[in-house]
Formats: C-alpha cells, sequence, structure tokens
C-alpha cells in the first residue's frame, strides 16, 4: 500500500520522504487504570523513564534452563539455518533467534508465564498477546553494537502497529554489567517521536536485522533527545527482567570482554492495538517477526 | 634482523611462529625505591592493579584549553593529511595523531608537565623520556572498538623495547563514563605477558593503527587473565588522569552515544630501557611513532 493510495490518518508517519523530526507522542505510556501487580511508584517510574528494571524476577535456576535451552539451539546448524535465526555479520554465529514463543518448552513458557505477562496487562491496560519475540545472543569478543532505534518506528512503518501501545520485556540470561554491551535507553525519550529519512525497501528485514540502515534517527535528533533526557543502562544479573516502552530510543554499544550476553524477549502488545497494513512498507514481514495472531494470551 | 641471526635474549618473545604462551613477567612493576609524589597506598594499587586514576589532576580549564587545541588541529585538512595522523576506517574524522608532545603549545607542554612526569620518574624509578605520544579522539555515535592488547607486547616486538619499565599516561579530556566506550583493563593482567601467534608483516603500522590482527591476543589466553583477575574501567571527569602500565591488557568498546570520549596520551618511558632493533618486526617502526631520541625530560 503506496502512501498516495493509503487513506488511513497515520499519527507517526515515517520514511515517507519527508526530513526528520521530533514531535509529540500522542498516546498514553501507562493505559487504563494502572492497577496490577506492580506497585504505583515503579509505574510511575515507568511513565517518567520508558523502562523498569525487575531484579530477582527470575529465579537463577530459571535463567540457568532457559540457558541450556539456548546452548541446544545455538548448536543446532539446522536451528541456524531457519530462517528466523540470524546470524553474525562477520560468522555463523547464531545472534538472534525469533519467534521463540511458539516453540514447546520453557522458551514458550516463559512467554506465556503470569509474572511477566501481569506487568504487560498492567503497563497496557489490556489483555495482550505476543507481537514479536527472540533470543538474543551478544558473544563474548566479539559482540557488535546495536544502533539506536525505537521498536516502535520499525513497527509501525513496517508492520502496521497503529498506536504506542506496547511494551518490550528482556529478560536477562548473563549477568550484565556496564561493561558487557548492556542496553543503553535515553530514559525519557519514549515521549517524542523520531520520524526518520528515507524509504522502506522491499524486504528490508532481509538485511536491517544484521545491520540497520533506513528506520535509524539522524544525529541531531538523537543529541536533541539526550539534551531532554539522560543515558541509562539496565545492568542486573541473570533472572532480572528489563520492560521498556516501544517507543524509547536504545541501543547497545559492543563487547570485546570473556563475558557473552545473552537475553530472552518478547513484545507484548495490546489486542486493541491489532496490527494493520504497513504505514510505510511495501509489504508486511514475515509472520515470524511481527505475529498477526492477536489471541489474547 | 630476523630471529635466526639475532643472538640477543629475548625475555620476552612473541610473533615468532611459536603458540600463544602466557608467561610470568621478569621486571619488577614499580621500578626503584617508589619515592615521589604518590602516596604509598595510591602505588602499591598501581602495583596491584597496573593502573591508577587521579580525577582532578587537572583543572577544568586546564582541559579546555588542549580541547581547543585538539578541535583546530582536527579540523585541519593539512593535519589530517600528515603521516602521523590516523583516521576512521570509514570516514576521514581524525582518530588519533601521533607525536603531540613534539608540538609547540599545550600539548608539548603537558607531556613536560611535573604533575605528570614526576609519577613516572616515581613508578619507573629513573629519568624518563616520551617514548610515544598521541591524542585519541572516539567520536560521538560511531566509535569503534579498539581490540584487547599490550602495548608492551607491540613496543617490543615491533620497536625493540627490551624491558617492562614503561608507564602510559592518559589525560581525560572528556568525561568517561561507563557508556561512551571507556578505557577497559584486566586489573591484574599487567603481572603476565602473553605472547602472540604470526609474524609481524613488513609496514605493519600503516593497517595496525586502524584495526589491528597480528599483535592479538588469542580468546583463550584473555579468558584466562580475566579469570585471574577482573575487568575494571578507568572512569572520571574531564581533567583526570590516568596512569597505566605498559604491559596491562587493555581496550574499549565502540561508541554509539552522543558524547564523544577524547583523550591525550604520552608514554613515558626509562632511560635506561632506551630502544634496540625489533624483536619480532621485519624494520623498526617510523620515529613518530617509536622515538629514537632518548634524552630525559
Amino acid at each position: 500500500m503506496s502512501a498516495a493510495t493509503d487513506e488511513r490518518i497515520d499519527a507517526y508517519p515515517s520514511r515517507l520522504g519527508g526530513p526528520a523530526t521530533i514531535t509529540e507522542r500522542h498516546d498514553p505510556v501507562v493505559h487504563g487504570s494502572g492497577d496490577g501487580p506492580l506497585d504505583a511508584d515503579v509505574v510511575q517510574s515507568y511513565a517518567d523513564d520508558g523502562f523498569i528494571v525487575l531484579e530477582g524476577l527470575l529465579a537463577p535456576s530459571e535463567a540457568a534452563e532457559l540457558n541450556a535451552e539456548i546452548d541446544r539451539l545455538a548448536a543446532d546448524p539446522a536451528v541456524r539455518g531457519r530462517p528466523e535465526a540470524i546470524v553474525e555479520p562477520d560468522s555463523d554465529t547464531l545472534r538472534s533467534l525469533f519467534a521463540v514463543h511458539d516453540l514447546e518448552g520453557p522458551l514458550g513458557a516463559i512467554a506465556r508465564d503470569p509474572r511477566l505477562v501481569g506487568v504487560a496487562r498492567q503497563l497496557l491496560g489490556s489483555d495482550v498477546y505476543v507481537h514479536q519475540s527472540r533470543v538474543n545472543l551478544k558473544p563474548a569478543f566479539r559482540g557488535k553494537d546495536f544502533y539506536w532505534h525505537s521498536d516502535f518506528e520499525t513497527w509501525h512503518t513496517e508492520d502496521g502497529m497503529p498506536s504506542m501501545r506496547a511494551v518490550s520485556c528482556s529478560v536477562l540470561l548473563t549477568d550484565n554489567t556496564s561493561w558487557n554491551g548492556p542496553l543503553l535507553t535515553i530514559a525519557g525519550s519514549h515521549r517524542w517521536y523520531v520520524s526518520c529519512e528515507g524509504e522502506t525497501p522491499a524486504n528490508h528485514h532481509e538485511q536491517s536485522l544484521r545491520r540497520q540502515e533506513v528506520g535509524t534517527p539522524d544525529d541531531a535528533s538523537l543529541a536533541e533527545l539526550y539534551r531532554r533526557g539522560r543515558i541509562a543502562q539496565c545492568l542486573g544479573p541473570a533472572g532480572t527482567v528489563v520492560f521498556f516502552e516501544c517507543n524509547i530510543m536504545h541501543g547497545s554499544n559492543s563487547n570485546i570482554t570473556p563475558l557473552p550476553r545473552r537475553n530472552v524477549f518478547q513484545v507484548y502488545n495490546s489486542v486493541e492495538n491489532a496490527l494493520e497494513q504497513p504505514f510505510a512498507a511495501p509489504a508486511p514481514r514475515p509472520h515470524y517477526i511481527a505475529n498477526r495472531r492477536f489471541d489474547p494470551i
């Protein structure tokens, strides 16, 4: 669907040939009453900063079980050959594996775990489903950086997610320290929408998941978001769970240390925010990147 | 001079075709009496960890004056075209400029500053001279990582530095935080020497200063050094000065943040440790990388 024939109202235009702009978000950050398992001050912190770090939400034994399952998958050449597997640009090492919420065993179970789903329901004010899930492996010694981006900008333009009513949940499976390439956010940046220059090429996901170019914010916008906010690192031992808002600007530096960094990640979207046609891409992305079964968990 | 005709005793063989090994260092870390401007507990910390961080050694106005001088040099295309200038692999941005201790003005003055030279004399137990100096600019947004290495391994093999009796001094000219690609060390690793595989090709410095390959320690040795020590970050506001031992394993992650990182760096070597012929390279490196005028400061 091209911009010219698309008569929908696009609250968050991007990649439509215009210049980069910073505009206020139109959606609430915390949807609904805000009632649920999190205390009010934690919800407020999420509203203010755009993320929360819940240390100890999972027991070490649970993190170990998930790690063992990922080791098993990463060692399997058949898994690395799947379309939902992304390997490092310079090697055959598994970097990400998508759609892990659909797998049998502990990876499927963690995506449906009431401790995580309860938080997502609280923040989104409705039933939720998994929009996307993956495991991320940042190897020791040669882990690449991942440049700043807003997930929502991609989900809106490429997947047709209409509104900012989704939350990402990252379960840390190794100790995340300040020196092994942890998640960096610009705290407060979720309140602003940065539109991107350029247009989405066909089959963009085939290269963007390895090294993103279109959908990358410009330097001036990033510097301005930083001026309005601050850099925050999401740190914690294995078993820590980080929730971050779909529009927060985030990324990570490289990892030269001997400690790999690993997490399992699922995006909960409100069932009231189901995907439509892409707002700025030639065709929807595959189902293993952007799930189109919207049944509540 | 080839290994076959070189009859010198080589206390630290590397790049001679053998496998990677970890051996104990033969030299003291603190040479001589250890008397000088630093308190005994600071000297002990240097002996134990291989580095010290001296916050506030320079006033903010002094850092600002050095920054202004570097801005002036980095903006000058004639400077970027000098052999002693190294530009980023993917752009024409200045990454390093060597031999800045030879320049007029604040960069020459800081290399001779008694606050820095006094510490070097204390740690090395003798008069000192500048073996190498440079400014390092890690740009915002796209600053590349710098992989683990021991400076001494290179200075020994390529420059003919016989013993471990040199200290690097890094003057931080921007705030160095845990998230903008600060200096990482493996604390304690200076007590071990990691020999490297491979052999030094001719004119190695022409590419190694952009992206090092020969002289890079192997994964198993790095993991073992980490097991024996710990990762430490050298952080502080502009004006902080870091001294680190010539054999400590160090490197840095990338910098995607909007804050550039910049320092001026000089290596003080003992006048009793003057360079000889390279121990494992076809020819000495240029004078702007490895100074062969050994007059004391």
